[in-house]
């Protein structure tokens, strides 16, 4: 045991760092909450939408560039954009946290409490309604995200048809971007990662890491699209070029983008983790609000992805296998 | 690349890892299986039971002693357990792995056979429906399971009422006695884990390393102690004397143990992850087959768990916080 105001959670039971967690995430608004064995969740159209995604300490986050609550809240946040990829409106997250057992409580605390703050933001009415806690050598945060379609069916990738208006919701390449000014100037010369030094950003950096650190999906606008008529629909988690073939695939089609719809962001075919949704809708449809016409679909040709007409041929993303070493810093 | 015949993950794409699993696993019934953004799982009558639970290298398990088939057979075996023990019927798993770039391709493949094995066996119907994979210094298995009531309400730990009887469905203390077994005989002098010698091993001793190693958890008495009128029940991860003391203050009770009906185990009260189902009902009910009475609800006392009337006083069992050092070997 610990005299100190800010333990160690090896140092205390496993019962003090669940309570300081549901403190923080507050009450459930589930059937049955966090406490049994299981939580029970309401799925009042019969069918829930479920997916889980892991952050692990390495490969998907530094400790020198993240705070605590920046994974909680990007925990959160990649999870609910899954669900609303779907269609789906997030009800429920469970949270199994493998954390060192020096890991300060405060921290545990900090990380619950950005998990909080995401669902509070980008998904209202989504709660932490249970979890696990154990220990590891390396901080691992898996979030498992349910939700439910209120009717609608749900919007797979294998829907978009040729004639389709290809519509994006949110940045491409932001994140991407502020990945880059992480790598490129908070390293040192052996490549271990820094603590960033903020007066040395611009806005338009801060903007950039903050796409990276705490992304902020569109979550609402899933159902909206759904409603809205949505043929196909997925979130951008490896970059709209590699993630848009991969609707094409699955939809039997190719994606053609109008590159004068696609901004300036230097990254953003080829940028990963902005989350944003990429979705087709009849070319008739009016597109919801925050979404806007970036391409079309055509009949399919060996190129899954074309920009103006022309195959794309740069870099297509991020596989964390093959290029974690590339990126391990 | 390699020319390896089996490969390690960090030489081959996500996707070939993926296929893999997903070839093992067999195919989907879900609404939407593997492959988009998330599953979409059918619940019928209007909720879902989700639990999620995590197996991490080291405190949880040790590849000298564990095969990736018992790594995979166990993590489906605990959640299993805790989707049964609020009398539900489990329908799905979502995996989340995590894992070094060095393992082989064939582990995963074992993994998956492993969680499999244990859906077919343990809780026909239920099926992986979904996951995730990432790479992590520390070997990483999360599980989501979920599951349905089929129009019962869940069974809580909070139910218990002074004068059920107290029944419990599986082993109690074998687990533990397996660990024991692995701890005491299966070290070499630093401590480190070495090769089992099977050998080595008596009928018993064989047995008690199963549970341990690939528990078997009565999942499908759960849904039918439900159906039976059970009025608490709570599945025994941490001991079967932890567990009772949980279940009664949630109740609001005590559990008095009749020592002659818990058998000779030597660790019947102390040993955990048996995942066997405790329950409670009304002392009218004939109990399932499968569950035998091992004590009844007594008004509430300052102890919540007694043996034949007295205040145990053992050993309460495992926290995972508390106890890693000293279970590290």
């Amino acid at each position: 045991m610990t005299t100190d105001s800010d333990p160690r959670i090896g140092e205390v039971s496993e019962g003090v760092v669940l309570r300081r967690i549901l403190d923080t995430v507050g009450p459930s608004a589930a059937e049955v909450g966090p406490g049994d064995d299981a939580a029970v969740l309401s799925a009042p159209h019969g069918s829930i939408v479920a997916t889980v995604d892991t952050l692990v300490h390495g490969p998907d986050f530094r400790l020198a560039w993240s705070s605590a609550f920046d994974l909680g809240w990007k925990a959160a946040a990649v999870n609910l954009a899954d669900v609303a990829a779907m269609g789906a409106r997030p009800t429920a997250l469970l949270v199994a946290l493998a954390m060192p057992d020096a890991t300060r409580l405060s921290f545990v605390e900090d990380l619950a409490s950005g998990l909080h703050a995401a669902c509070e933001t980008l998904a209202p009415g989504c709660r932490i309604e249970g979890g696990d806690l154990t220990v590891s050598e390396t901080l691992t945060i898996a979030v498992t995200a349910l939700g439910v379609l209120d009717g609608h069916a749900p919007v797979l990738r294998s829907g978009a048809r040729v004639g389709d208006v290809v519509a994006l919701a949110g940045d491409a390449g932001v994140a991407a971007r502020g990945l880059a000014v992480l790598f490129d100037r908070f390293r040192d010369a052996a490549g271990t990662p820094m603590a960033i030094d903020h007066a040395a950003l611009s806005a338009d950096d801060e903007t950039a890491l903050a796409s990276q650190l705490r992304p902020k999906p569109p979550i609402v606008l899933g159902p909206l699209a759904a409603a809205a008529g949505a043929t196909a629909m997925m979130d951008v988690s490896d970059g709209l070029a590699l993630d848009a073939s991969r609707m094409a695939e699955a939809s039997g089609v190719t994606i053609d983008f109008d590159l004068a719809q696609l901004g300036n962001e230097p990254l953003v075919l080829s940028g990963g983790e902005d989350h944003a949704l990429l979705a087709s809708f009849p070319a008739e449809t009016a597109l919801p609000a925050g979404f806007r016409a970036i391409g079309r679909v055509v009949p399919e040709m060996r190129e899954r992805v074309l920009v103006d007409g022309t195959p794309y041929e740069g870099s297509t993303g991020w596989d964390p296998y093959r290029d974690w070493d590339a990126h391990a810093g």
